[in-house]
């Protein structure tokens, strides 16, 4: 088990280790974060397996870990007399991994298409892995954006409390576990910490998968932001009390209209929000909008996941990672996964290309 | 272990045993819901560790267990020459055990009231073990009223749903466990399962402490009525999508205005009811009701508890009940007890008097 070491204080989910024989560290995100492992990848066999064990999650994540995973399909190809098959079959193994990871497919797909313009000849490897590279780098790049129009917001709050710590809310995970760099809504987070601003994050614990105290709490911690890890039940209380300045939350998919799908409980901080006058900011890619859709209550389909996510929860007792039963055998769950906040509850959309009100006119106004 | 067995199908927090020497049984609601212990009371001692070391809680049954910790006092006292004295000073010690319990205080009282008229002979026994019973069955009468009152809003759901179920929300336990048998908020649910009316009670968890997944989902499982567990996150998406028909909580303290206070979470619930125009009723006795104030969000301090309840989770593993932990060591949480949801929010006030809106003429209506 290696400790992580970072550079920049904003951990990352993925690394490249370049070298004579360059390869790939990612945090194994199955133990945090009772353990925090760094895994290599090594070979396409070592990225199938952590995107199929789960050992990294979030679509972007999932996307640049796979691209990585043409890289050594390239290499290992080499060997054979028909690389261009070889290649082919591979690039077909790693899809297969998360079949329904759009991510996966775009990422994958980009790389064929890079090596059926390139040639599949010995250069070929270097082409990919500095491609992986770029799309890394573009992704982090569109998170960094994100967090600088978010900074503006935060740095107003600051300006009117006299040094006195601004009280963020995030929900879930949208930190650079799920993505490769910075995140998406803690990226304004992050940026104002850097610039000296006094921050203070409520971390919404997330059940039933507690990606907040597992994943927030954890990443948080790294980069020594100062946070407090709260139950889902405690937002309302906090915003009634003058305890929240800004919610910030990620999401999975933003209508054309603005609606926002997002884990489940979003909906209930983004009322509690507005029931107190509280900005509620969600923070996206622009790859995140769906144009085809307008209501997201109606036509967003939401996942139903498996019962023991309710009745068990995962957790640390005596150095070992276990899992509790927190309810009467007999006892059966629901587990959906997400819910969808209306457009009317949201203040605005923050995306690489600036803020938005979230509605048809303001998404169009940014994308024209 | 002894597993309970009982003649009413709607489960009770406490019984007595008649017989040549009578004693209290109790469920010991510690070990709930892994385990279900019946615990004998046949002494002041049993009664005092029983409120000290929490087997019993919530505020009416405390106060009926100390109400027959006073029968088993005088017992006892009879032996001693200054009877008086020894009486007294064992209802010093039931005091003791819980000192900030109102209802304690009040049960012991009443007892001692009624041995100082009575005298203190060989008949006080008898005398206070049937006031206990008086006051235990007061307490499960008002319970019952309430459930009555509240019947009448799930019959005429039921009416309009053609025999489909009537899908009910309820969050934390104001169960038959938090009081002597009905409970508050699941009085009408217990009512409208006995008359045969298709009931589902939608089970929020009630983090931090879980009484919900420990302890409403217990007793309903041994009463038999259709439930199912979901996380604190889950109530929006349910309501936005028509699967809540009502909402029944209980409270911990009603203002002369109709705010009300209850368990973490309860204002979000209430929020998202308003926002899908569903009936979001909470039910009491009268004794909550707290005449000397009116705004309940600034007048009622509320409980700031240990952090650990927010960083443990407690459950059974490999057949034992363990305290995982669920974040990093090093995260600190913030635990709040409590918290008010304005009366605009509330559908009506359920109560042992009848159904009134939360507000100071409804209140004052029903309460001249």
């Amino acid at each position: 088990m290696t400790e992580i070491t970072l550079k920049n204080p904003i951990p990352r989910s993925i690394w490249p280790k370049e070298g004579d024989e360059p390869f790939v560290q990612i945090i194994d995100q199955r133990f945090l974060p009772h353990e925090s492992r760094v895994n290599d990848l090594k070979s396409t066999r070592d990225c199938e397996r952590a995107i199929k064990d789960m050992e990294v999650r979030g679509a972007p994540l999932i996307g640049i870990t796979a691209a990585f995973g043409m890289y050594f399909a390239a290499i290992e190809s080499l060997r054979h007399d028909d690389r261009e098959t070889c290649l082919n079959k591979k690039a077909g193994f790693l899809k297969l991994t998360r079949p329904t990871a759009v991510n996966l497919m775009w990422a994958v797909d980009k790389q064929m298409e890079l090596a059926n313009a390139h040639g599949f000849n010995e250069k070929l490897p270097e082409a990919l892995w500095n491609n992986a590279i770029k799309l890394m780098e573009e992704d982090a790049e569109v998170c960094k954006k994100i967090g600088e129009y978010g900074l503006e917001l935060i740095k107003e709050i600051s300006a009117k409390k006299n040094g006195e710590p601004v009280n963020i809310l995030t929900h879930c995970n949208a930190g650079s576990l799920a993505v490769i760099e910075w995140g998406t809504a803690t990226a304004p987070i992050y940026q104002a910490y850097l610039q000296g601003i006094n921050v203070h994050v409520w971390v919404d614990e997330t059940r039933p998968r507690n990606q907040g105290a597992n994943l927030t709490a954890y990443e948080l911690g790294v980069a020594n932001v100062p946070h407090t890890l709260i139950v889902d039940n405690a937002g309302g209380h906090l915003m009634q009390h003058g305890q929240v300045d800004i919610c910030f939350v990620g999401c999975d998919r933003v209508t054309s209209t603005g609606d926002v799908a997002n884990k489940i409980g979003t909906y209930l901080k983004a009322l509690a929000a507005n029931d107190n006058n509280l900005p509620f900011y969600v923070c996206l890619p622009s790859s995140t909008i769906d144009w085809e859709i307008k209501d997201g209550v109606s036509e967003i389909e939401i996942e139903e996941r498996s019962d023991d996510e309710v009745r068990y929860i995962q957790g640390k007792e005596s150095g070992e990672v276990k899992q509790v039963l927190i309810c009467p055998e007999s006892t059966a769950g629901y587990n959906i996964g997400f819910d969808v906040t209306p457009a009317r509850l949201v203040t605005g959309l923050i995306t690489e290309r600036g803020i938005c009100t979230a509605s048809e006119e303001g998404l169009k106004k940014l994308f024209k």
